[in-house]
């Protein structure tokens, strides 16, 4: 609990003076003013996180947290065997997965973390050992966790990340792999926006309507039975969450404390954002959401938030692939703020001094 | 003519045989099937266009064409001094402009084209001699060029990547510069669509209200008093075009016409798309829109073009700096078609085939 709580309180607002740097420098660069758009702000933010109005984004990292949930598969609304989580998570440590090529294309090294794997697999020593069980329990008839397995899933994000300072970290994207973990997203969901479960829960990796109508009465059902307590996210977590969302949120947490942009993946991240968010309100201007997952419901979470996402491709994989984009494009903003010349430099009239 | 004609003559539909055996291999990729969303439509597509089931993405160009239009400053609509295509054509010489920054966080060599810039400079070598005159002419008192000028502007688009070719071009961006090149870009959009001028026509680089007005004025009588004849569009871009407009719709069907896919940049690429699919229908299938440009008017346009751009960041600078955010997601793409390993290679359960 001690990590927890010291971590939370290292958090602080952006650096304001670093963003109006950069702002500033925006406006000396040889482009009409905000004609970059989205780009241009998306550097003053970084800068405001890193505290410095000419931020660096060299070395990045894609965490990947991994964990199960028993939920899908003892109600019967799994769109997969439980097992794939562990073959995934194998995938990834060979760099055969989606979310390895996507890293590779943005330049980011794929840190992964075993939050609760259930099936038994032998766990090479690059995925880090941060098992808090073996797979949530099943929501719908009680706590995904108990209190303090909710604060060790916390503290399994923030240590994973505190980890992987001394190798370099200027940004990070948090994505997971976990076969179900819709499900718990979709409560979590449901229980801070005031949106019904159905308007919030979709077919996942790919389940049927029918199947679908099933899941949203086990969201239901799990909200009703654990009466999770909304101001308090290690109780929610504790109730309709899992593993790997606490692990993300721990994630969050332990960058947004060290100045570091997150970038937040797809639909399940975004739930341990909320999290994240809840337990320290600052949090939420560390996190930039990558993109508007496929997702039934993602655009009300969203919205929720308070962010438009920088992308909207139908992606609907996690992983981290949809945060290893944001990562790019993260790096064009800072980019053109650090190489674009100013208009002094390159000796390009300034029409705004006419 | 003949390189113009010669160049048309080439361009195929895309190679279905490659696109089936791509669309193939992203069932057998340890993801659930169409997880990726558009990424897995855009690999699938530049299958198509490489004519190969795994294309490649490793030669990458950005082509910025530079061009003056007299009409802006001889009708005081102009947002900015003639001289900044000049300068900032020098800017992009030396690695200073947003291009640059842009063109190095994709990969991409900047290939620069002087298609007629009015002010006199010293043109490096670096940057391709296609002039086809001083500026065109103020569009609305006449027309632009003459016709022999508009192929001759077509083929200096169409040389200009040609002579590229050695160098390898996996994939091309296309982008130019040329301050007013809003105006003869808006004037093409009302031709075609039928939209107003007023609907297509907006700020610019920046100009406020009044002159935006004024500007649509200058647009209505550049349609009225050159009646250009839709369906011959040499004609449309002799009488309400540009020379960095025709040297753009060039480059399009050159690329076309050799398997190469074209990112389109933005507000004025996309009319010069339009010519080149005027030219040629199968054309359309080679040109990716890269963003929704945040000039007035541009979601009719993209909705014409029955494209869906990639991005949405508000972008409205031109130069090829949307088409190299294009051209990263293009390789994000293929990167995620090569990569991945299959369900097969990775021994993961395919759920497909349960």
């Amino acid at each position: 609990m001690d990590l927890l709580k010291q971590t939370l309180a290292g958090i602080k607002p952006l650096d304001k003076e670093a963003m109006d740097k950069a702002a500033e420098r925006q406006n000396q660069l040889t482009k009409p003013s905000g004609s970059l758009g989205r780009l241009e702000d998306l550097s003053i933010i970084i800068a405001g996180i890193q505290r410095r109005a000419l931020p660096v984004l060299e070395k990045k990292a894609i965490f990947t947290f991994a964990g199960d949930h028993h939920v899908v598969f003892e109600e019967n609304i799994a769109s997969a065997p439980m097992e794939i989580t562990a073959q995934q998570v194998l995938n990834f440590v060979s760099g055969g997965g989606a979310v390895n090529a996507l890293a590779n294309h943005c330049g980011a090294r794929v840190v992964l973390v075993d939050m609760g794997i259930a099936t038994p697999y032998m766990r090479p020593d690059s995925v880090k050992n941060k098992r808090v069980g073996k797979g949530a329990a099943n929501i719908s008839r009680g706590p995904a966790m108990s209190r303090v397995e909710a604060v060790k899933a916390l503290e399994g994000g923030i240590s994973s990340v505190l980890e992987e300072l001394e190798e370099g970290l200027d940004i990070i994207g948090v994505g997971e792999m976990g076969i179900g973990n819709t499900t718990p997203a979709s409560a979590i969901y449901s229980l801070y926006t005031g949106l019904q479960p159905s308007e919030v829960t979709g077919p996942g990796a790919g389940i049927d309507e029918e199947t679908i109508k099933r899941k949203v009465k086990v969201i239901e059902r799990a909200i009703e039975i654990n009466q999770p307590e909304k101001d308090d996210a290690i109780d929610v977590l504790a109730k309709i969450g899992g593993f790997e969302i606490g692990g993300m949120a721990g994630a969050m947490i332990a960058a947004a404390s060290k100045g570091i942009p997150v970038i937040v993946d797809g639909f399940i991240s975004t739930s341990a954002a909320l999290l994240a968010e809840q337990l320290n309100s600052d949090i939420s201007s560390y996190l930039i959401l990558s993109h508007h997952s496929a997702e039934r419901g993602y655009g009300h979470v969203a919205g929720f938030m308070k962010q438009k996402p920088l992308l909207d491709l139908g992606l609907r994989l996690g992983e981290g692939t949809g945060a290893a984009l944001g990562i790019s494009l993260c790096e064009a903003a800072v980019r053109a703020l650090r190489e674009i010349r100013t208009f002094d430099q390159a000796g390009v009239t300034d029409v705004s001094e006419l």
